[in-house]
């Protein structure tokens, strides 16, 4: 820590290198370590006029992680060293003997259990044993002799543990303390903290050896820990905990029940007043919320550790703001200062308190889609619906969900499925509303329809209460307490900087008016993305007509099916134009393969169904079934192949499109709209679309008396499409890249199938993210910088922009901002997200 | 045709560039093209001294298009021009009435057919009716008097037919007659000749007009066309046919029979010594078996039309080691002289007359692997064997084929398949083989279960005889004779031409010791691809083996049962090794999915089976099962995934290599192992697998006190794999591009998929060719080049291959060697393909 003028004990660091050459020797001191050990001796024992091991002038170091701070899992104990009986008994004369052997029996404890890992309870079992036998209640009741018989036997114990006397060199402490802190890098704890929060490419961690003080000398000294303002508010009043004649962990570990900083103000009031001067001159500084450590020793503060507060989202925008009005930093720092995950958290539902659960939470599947949910479960579509329709608040449970589900999904307030990654379908739709979703939690196991779920010994049966916690992948039982989304009149103040700032625009992938609505209240500049195949499921009629056009054998009946529909598409696009009037609206044209589109069930269900409202016979049925049927749907017939193959349905899209456009114009609404071409691979393909698409526009326009200005572009997510982007730009009005396709074909993962996999990979650390959550940035990012190059030296001013899930995930949208994208695309819901990490990106 | 110092009748040819205007202003006769022809009509006119139109001193000439040698479908009638009722006067007084008057009415005849769309029979039934009534039976036989009867009756043809006279204007015939042949550009016939051959971005077609010289003026005259060397044996003796007193059109439609042209030399010594000597000027301009056209008038020869001679592969070899042999032409002149397409004729069965069956064909597939089969039709690979074991030689019907099928698919002398396209496993295994196959047959519905299958309106039952021609695709019904391989010496000494001129080496795909061999017979390099699991069918035990593996719920049960592979495994590379003694042999680690191995039919029976020898529980094999199953299995859990997320898996397949190679080793053989890891995407996926595998080897060298060279390297099939080869190549002694997968991924197609619209993309020339067949050098090729580029950039030396479909394609060879690829790998059967292809590529 920087010293700044406060009192901090003296103190040295050895560097990270000598962590990470004693990690690639052999878990073996380096050589030269040592002597940089002395030197920084040398330097505390000057500051101070005390030596280790000299037991006139006793120096008692404290020994911790450099890392700790930052890196749970890390050594984090401050360990005092330096004791043994030599030095306690110069201690005892100096300070009192209840001190001296108090800090003997604590040291021995924590230097047991932290560098020899001798198990903390035989020492707590010890101190019981001896409390119980003096009657009392609390450690400070103890006496001095109490406490001195208590350092033989915590002797004892190191003897029985370990076979040896423990080690009472000072200088042997010493280098046992260091390797332990060296050691703690590797610690599992450690290990799957920096895996699970993207923390690479560090060397290791130094090592603190500080000067130790004392909070536990009577009644003029403490401990406290303190934030400078609220963590979970933002108020602006120091919030945190004091305990008199304890050390810091005794106010962690809450052995006694601390008292509110503002005690303090009574008792020691002079080190209160320098405290709270301390804590301004700390936010001067770091020009942040800070989280402090202090002890008072015989009436003197020592501020211990410092470092920046961790906080909630609400708290996180409110102190930015704060800090802008008060004149401490700048609206660009303010932006820097609220992290992503933040806003998120403003934008969902969260539980009131996430540690209040952590004992009913039975299974971990993804955090597909953040925030949390409570209800009662319930096992397919339709029962959603209905348990909805009566008021009821439902948690849909599925193996997985399929475009059919939909409507059961939407009635839901959380989604559970067993199989899927976090672009499965479950996790795509449940993100584009802003729903609660864990997916691929592969512990559970449902029997859809006997409507049971197992999970562990635990069996979860129809109408049973149970919560998911979407941020963390968390299934927990019963009815958990949840606090509403909240969105200050601060965030707006925030937004409004941050959207200063960018240079990216954010748009949003929307496919109903309600949804456009959405996106444009959190501040979409337009849709990237109206798939139009979402609204196919919107009633029985539609996709009665859908399964008709699907079903046609000859060219006429599926035109017929066509016809169908047609004003329902009409219908869709006047609403969503409607809703984003002045604002582009990118439609794709259908895209997924049409058996997505089939019912579910056995085959002979299927045919029944089809049968009964198609005109085509079984036979044929059972035919077009069969030729539908795919081995790897995703790079089978769908796409702009369907369009090629079967133009009139392209026509009847491209028709819907342009009536609704000159419709609405016809109502002084401004239409931008800005048809997409899916899966393109070659130029041919998009010139194929393109002049079906102009020829439909014109014959419209003349039907209509009217024209009004459009664009055609294409989606590039296939890798094919990447590579001759220069060929493909001369027909492209714009590029719109499909991240979550071009990572699938790139990577040559299936986002279905990737499950089986990914954990593994990330766990052995052969992928550091999955791809599908962060852009790989590396290989699909290659493609997508190449594509921008060749894009734009064909065609020069190239709109350029992406519609994939990573349009709304942080560090994803910091390198599209840096690689010139002109916009990315979420879900309505990501957007302020979006808003802000391109802010960040830009500031 | 450029002169060359023999007799032929003047002419000009209309540039390209005149059709292809005529094309783009909407069928019109482009400005300019007129002055063009006069032009031109003025050349002729000087040359010879008569003029268009003039009766006095007619000028006949013949229309036909530039490209109708090189381009069938095209308008290929050599059309006489400028007869009318005023040229012919003239003509019956210089030439005699008889000769007149047949010019005029076949002038007519052919006019009103080709140009006018009049159908050709109405005219002929005018000729069958007239000869009856003369009671004559050839039209020779016909007086002038009724031929002048017959000018008569056509004239009323075309009236009747087209409501107007028949036009009678020179020029305007001249016209119609250019228009006619621009026409022909956009035939159907001539759209779909240049598809299949891949002939793309011509302009149009060039019109040739030319001069008429008549071979019906008498006795003195005569037609006919050779061949300047057998087109079938390559026998160095003119091969042709010869009629007296007709045209050359009476000698093609076989009006007459014709006789052997040696006839000629007896009625036309002088003509047919001219001939004997053009043919010898042309053969030693050319420096090629030629094609020829000749008209005798009036004993002087007239030489119209020469063209490179089509031939058998058999004749191609001959011809080109002949020529060589005669001084004609040098050995890498030869090589060019042969197609690849050759070769493939002499290393496979070919029906004896493929004209002969022609109105057998009852459908049409893919040709998925060259030849021809005829055998009983089977519907299950248990059939097949059976039958084939008792002698019978069998076609193997399936809707598609997998890997069960391995054993009845090797007993078959074809396959034909309902579904799957140029890269299916049918068609894929089959050409490992040599084996003929058609796939993809949509127009067949296989019952397996009933064993028939329907094709239009034909039901053809187990037992029944068909023929496959895997080289068009042709299904055809009954026994059609067939013709052996055949290889004569003439084809070594070629080869051995070919094998000096090539700068790329040649290896083989091959998963057996037996594959092997026939590899290295057909002048194999090496084994550049040996798909380890190709094995794992070959017997009961070893099937048993591998599912026991891939149910095993425990890391023990699967270690267990990767020991009962091992020996089997290791048997299989010591065959391998042996059979290629000095020779690099290529073993790719496991790449299928799992799932590929389970037993097929519903689950229950597969549960039952997998339950009878695996020591799993019912329960636990179902939640297997369904733990395998996937969505796009194609980018799902396989290649290194499996080997990294099973360690276990790839130790066992790395230890059967290396105990296979040492104990050759020890017998004397020498042993060049090459590793390779499949389905590499990131680097760090490459180190895993390299780790394990040479630490497995420094293990298997201790146990058994030697050791030898080997190499690991990577397949190169995964896009990110190529954007990231430099980092991969630090890992890997060498890339191998899996151009299957890369094409997959690349273009985003399923090959097992693409069948529903690759069609129709070919049809509307949105692809110009299967990219599964034919690579696509502007996409994947890139990829391919760029991998290669920062490959080699990061490791010098780097050895780069190609074991794909793609490396038994001609074109894609050449485009290997061109970007310098160290070898390409495939099929043992496309060996000397490939041979030939990369010499053709130096050349």
């Amino acid at each position: 820590m920087a010293s700044i003028g406060l009192s901090v004990p003296p103190g040295f660091t050895i560097s990270t290198e000598a962590c990470q050459e004693y990690q690639q020797i052999g878990k073996k001191l380096p050589e030269g370590l040592w002597e940089e050990i002395i030197e920084g001796l040398k330097i505390v024992e000057k500051d101070i006029g005390n030596a280790l091991g000299d037991p006139s002038k006793p120096l008692l170091l404290s020994v911790r992680s450099g890392a700790a701070i930052s890196m749970p899992g890390m050594m984090d104990t401050v360990l005092n060293l330096g004791l043994n009986d030599e030095v306690v008994s110069g201690l005892a004369a100096k300070s009192g003997e209840r001190f001296a052997y108090d800090s003997y029996r604590r040291f021995l404890d924590m230097f047991g259990d932290v560098v020899m890992s001798i198990p903390h309870s035989l020492f707590e079992e010890k101190l019981g044993k001896m409390k119980n036998a003096k009657g009392v209640k609390h450690d400070t009741d103890l006496l001095a002799s109490d406490l001195k018989e208590l350092v033989e036997e915590y002797k004892g114990v190191y003897l029985e543990a370990k076979g040896e006397k423990f080690p009472s060199d000072p200088i042997k402490q010493l280098k046992l303390a260091i390797k332990a802190v060296f050691d703690s890098w590797d610690s599992p704890r450690a290990i799957k903290y920096r895996s699970i929060n993207h923390i690479h490419g560090l060397k290791g961690t130094a090592v603190n050896i500080q000067c130790m003080v004392f909070g536990n000398m009577g009644d003029t000294s403490g401990s406290g820990v303190l934030f400078t303002r609220n963590p979970s508010t933002g108020e602006n009043k120091l919030y945190g905990e004091f305990l008199i004649n304890a050390q810091g962990e005794d106010v962690v570990a809450g052995i006694r029940t601390p008292e509110d900083i503002d005690a303090m103000k009574n008792c020691m009031p002079e080190a209160y007043k320098e405290l709270v001067k301390n804590c301004e001159i700390l936010e001067q500084q770091y020009k942040d919320m800070m989280d402090i450590e202090f002890t008072v020793q015989e009436n003197r503060l020592w501020m211990l550790q410092c470092r920046t507060g961790k906080r909630t989202g609400k708290c996180a925008v409110k102190i930015a703001v704060d800090m802008v009005n008060e004149g401490l930093i700048d609206s660009c720092t303010a932006i820097k200062m609220v992290e992503p995950r933040h806003l998120d958290q403003l934008l969902h539902p969260q539980f009131e308190d996430p540690l209040a659960y952590k004992d009913k939470v039975i299974a971990k599947g993804l955090p597909a889609s953040p925030g949390a949910a409570v209800g009662q479960v319930v096992f397919n579509a339709e029962d959603a619906e209905a348990w909805h329709a009566q008021g009821k608040t439902i948690i849909l449970v599925r193996t997985e969900t399929s475009p059919e589900d939909i409507g059961g999904m939407h009635a839901a307030a959380g989604i559970l499925t067993g199989r899927g990654g976090m672009t499965s379908h479950a996790a795509v739709v449940a993100r584009g509303w802003g729903k609660c979703c864990v997916s691929g939690c592969s512990e559970i196991r449902v029997n859809e329809s006997e409507k049971v779920f197992f999970i562990g010994g635990n069996v979860i049966n129809q109408g049973q209460w149970i919560s998911l916690n979407g941020s963390t992948g968390e299934v927990i039982l019963d009815k958990q307490p949840l606090s509403p989304p909240a969105l200050s009149g601060d965030s707006e103040t925030f937004m409004s900087w941050a959207d200063e700032i960018r240079r990216i625009k954010v748009m949003a992938n929307a496919d109903t008016p309600e949804d456009a609505l959405k996106a444009r209240s959190n501040g979409a500049q337009g849709i990237g993305l109206c798939r139009t195949e979402h609204m196919f499921f919107a009633s029985d009629e539609r996709i009665r007509a859908v399964r008709k056009m699907i079903m046609a054998v000859t060219l006429e009946q599926r035109k017929e099916a066509l016809d169908l529909l047609l004003p329902y598409q009409r219908a869709d696009f006047e609403g969503i134009f409607h809703a984003m009037d002045g604002l582009p609206v990118t439609i794709r044209l259908l895209d997924p393969p049409l058996h997505e589109f089939l019912p579910e069930g056995d085959l002979e269900h299927i045919v029944g169904e089809l049968t009964s409202y198609t005109d085509i016979s079984e036979d044929e049925v059972y035919s077009r079934i069969e030729k539908l049927s795919e081995v790897n749907p995703m790079l089978g017939f769908r796409g702009c192949r369907l369009g090629i193959s079967y133009p009139e349905l392209t026509e009847m899209q491209v028709r819907a499109i342009f009536q609704a456009a000159i419709s609405m114009n016809n109502q002084g609404v401004t239409v931008l709209p800005e048809i997409m071409v899916p899966l393109i691979g070659t130029p041919q393909e998009l010139t194929h679309q393109t002049n079906l698409i102009r020829g439909v526009a014109n014959e419209v326009f003349a039907e209509m008396g009217t024209t009004l200005n459009f664009k055609v572009g294409t989606m590039i997510e296939i890798p094919r499409a990447a590579l001759v982007a220069d060929e493909i730009a001369k027909e492209a009005d714009f590029f719109s890249f499909g991240t979550n396709d071009l990572t699938q074909m790139t990577f040559g993962y299936s986002r279905d199938d990737v499950g089986k996999f990914l954990p593994i990979y990330l766990a052995k650390g052969i992928l550091q993210n999955d791809p599908f959550e962060v852009l790989d940035q590396k290989g699909v990012g290659q493609l997508i910088k190449m594509a921008i190059e060749k894009g734009r030296a064909a065609r020069p001013g190239l709109k350029v922009g992406i519609c994939g899930e990573h349009g709304g995930e942080p560090s994803s949208v910091a390198f599209f901002a840096d690689i010139g994208l002109d916009y990315v695309s979420c879900s309505p819901f990501r957007v302020p997200i979006a808003r802000l990490a391109a802010a960040q990106a830009a500031v």
